[in-house]
């Protein structure tokens, strides 16, 4: 592939007509349009993006910092903005923090010097990271300053799904939380506390990692005795509804098990989940809208997403 | 924050001088370096990585072209590309093509634009896409000209699970594969059709959309005569083996049921899955190494990844 001086010396005209033909830009006579495509077809040329992005000093990169690519949340969110904002002719550059707060920190940095035009970020490690931030952000499930907001009603949506489906007839519910700093599951586990500190009934808690999601059996066996476990996100309820059945305990008959999300991997599973919809294809639409308006307006917005209750057969509450 | 030029008026030295100290390029008295830092200090300065990007003629970046971040398979690959590249220094931009032709050669042009250092492409639509390309390239699972290859043995994963776990006692085996092209689909079939054809049996064919993997009720209804099924892919084992639970078939009792993958999520099922482990994480480390190899030196290299079978339970051979 040529560089635009050798095409300009091969077409005979300057590199400033190239430049102007090229990226159309300004006029060029037909006579050397013609000259310059032919050199062009002959030897190949794409123009390079740097250059632009220099004298424009912006991109049109959007920088996407996630915390788990391999959690099915994330990756069907990473899809969905991946297919609007390319529709809106921008580029996604996804940036995998690992709910590590430092490898977080890098990637904004490296977001910088790439002078992206603007921010996904998904439930970030610390919003201090984007203290004195002057790229246009959208921020999901976590408040950033001075940047769009994207909440989920998390604890609208356990609480909601407590009082429709009648769980004051359990009489010892479990929580199963994430170990790390997640404000996902620490406003689904309020939304549980509220509902039965309401009905006067003692929730019982449980914790475990959010970044690998493996439930040990050690926690299983602590659970048998509950009634119903509510589960911080879907993939907690599928590993408990394989720990219980494993060991002879029917879902629902003798543990009702709820999860959170209806990732579509759900789908995949003999039992219907009984669940809360983020609607995540929603969450996507609207972070790549509110960056977009942002970008070109400079005004910034709240946004509540609604949820959807999934009965499903993995609970049943009691008589 | 502040340009290099706002930098350079307001410490009272030349852009290039700022340009030498924060790039580290060349000498700085200690003096200038000190009035540059308090200058930065205050203001703030991020350099811009496509100036470099313009005086070098490259970037850290790497472009990774998959065809469907939702399907757990390319997820925990990008997951494990993004760590072995990051601890090299190198930026992953994420190109999710679909399975559509057209879109990957678009992002391929993207790309180009981009100057990125190397490419990274699995399970291309068209290698014929690649055909002038002279960008450094590691390309998995389907050969592409002039590129590193690092192929998976799929023909060799599928045979060998058959005749180490004596699948010629089945009288009614099946194969589902992929609807779209798919390298990997077609081997593994062609593995399953070898080994029964040197066995005298006859195997059944169904077919499945590989970018949303759902198994209708239609083709779970339709094979429900077959003793063994062996899927394209893990998911679609999943799909099979709840459409056969919900109507009250035993696996592996009544059917036996084979994936491939062997992806993360199949720790969340009550059964353990037979299928060929793909070893992700190592095809993961070999393409970034590979594509690292042919950056630094132009060599490329044909790489073979080694499966592992994994018995499961869900299949089991008949007396």
């Amino acid at each position: 592939m040529k560089s635009i001086r050798e095409i300009a010396k091969l077409s005979g005209v300057s590199t400033a007509t190239v430049s102007r033909y090229v990226n159309k830009t300004g006029t060029v006579s037909q006579e050397k349009a013609k000259s310059i495509q032919a050199v062009i077809d002959k030897y190949g040329y794409v123009p390079n993006e740097h250059v632009k992005a220099i004298f424009t000093g912006r991109t049109k990169d959007i920088g996407l910092i996630v915390q788990n690519v391999t959690n099915p949340f994330f990756s069907e969110l990473v899809d969905g903005i991946m297919k609007v904002s390319t529709k809106a002719g921008h580029t996604i550059i996804v940036c995998n923090a690992m709910g590590d707060e430092q490898k977080e920190l890098e990637y904004y940095q490296s977001m910088q010097k790439k002078r992206v035009s603007g921010l996904i970020v998904v439930n970030t490690c610390n919003p201090g990271i984007y203290k004195a931030n002057t790229i246009p952000l959208t921020s999901v499930d976590r408040r950033i300053e001075n940047s769009n907001f994207i909440k989920v009603e998390n604890e609208l949506g356990i609480s909601q799904f407590l009082n429709t489906y009648n769980a004051r007839t359990f009489k010892k519910p479990l929580f199963i939380e994430a170990t790390n700093y997640n404000q996902s599951s620490i406003e689904r586990k309020k939304g549980a506390e509220t509902y039965f500190a309401l009905a006067n009934i003692r929730l019982d808690e449980a914790k475990v990692d959010d970044q690998n999601t493996q439930v040990s059996e050690v926690v299983i066996d602590n659970l048998i005795d509950n009634d119903l476990i509510i589960c911080w996100n879907d993939l907690v309820a599928h590993k408990v509804i394989a720990g219980l059945t494993k060991r002879g305990i029917k879902v629902p008959e003798d543990i009702s098990v709820i999860g959170y999300d209806n990732i579509q991997i759900n789908n995949f599973f003999a039992y219907e989940l009984s669940t809360i919809d983020q609607d995540i294809s929603q969450i996507a639409k609207v972070a790549v809208q509110t960056l977009l308006e942002t970008i070109a307006t400079n005004n910034i917005n709240d946004i509540v997403i609604k949820q959807k209750l999934i009965a499903g057969n993995t609970y049943k509450h009691k008589k």
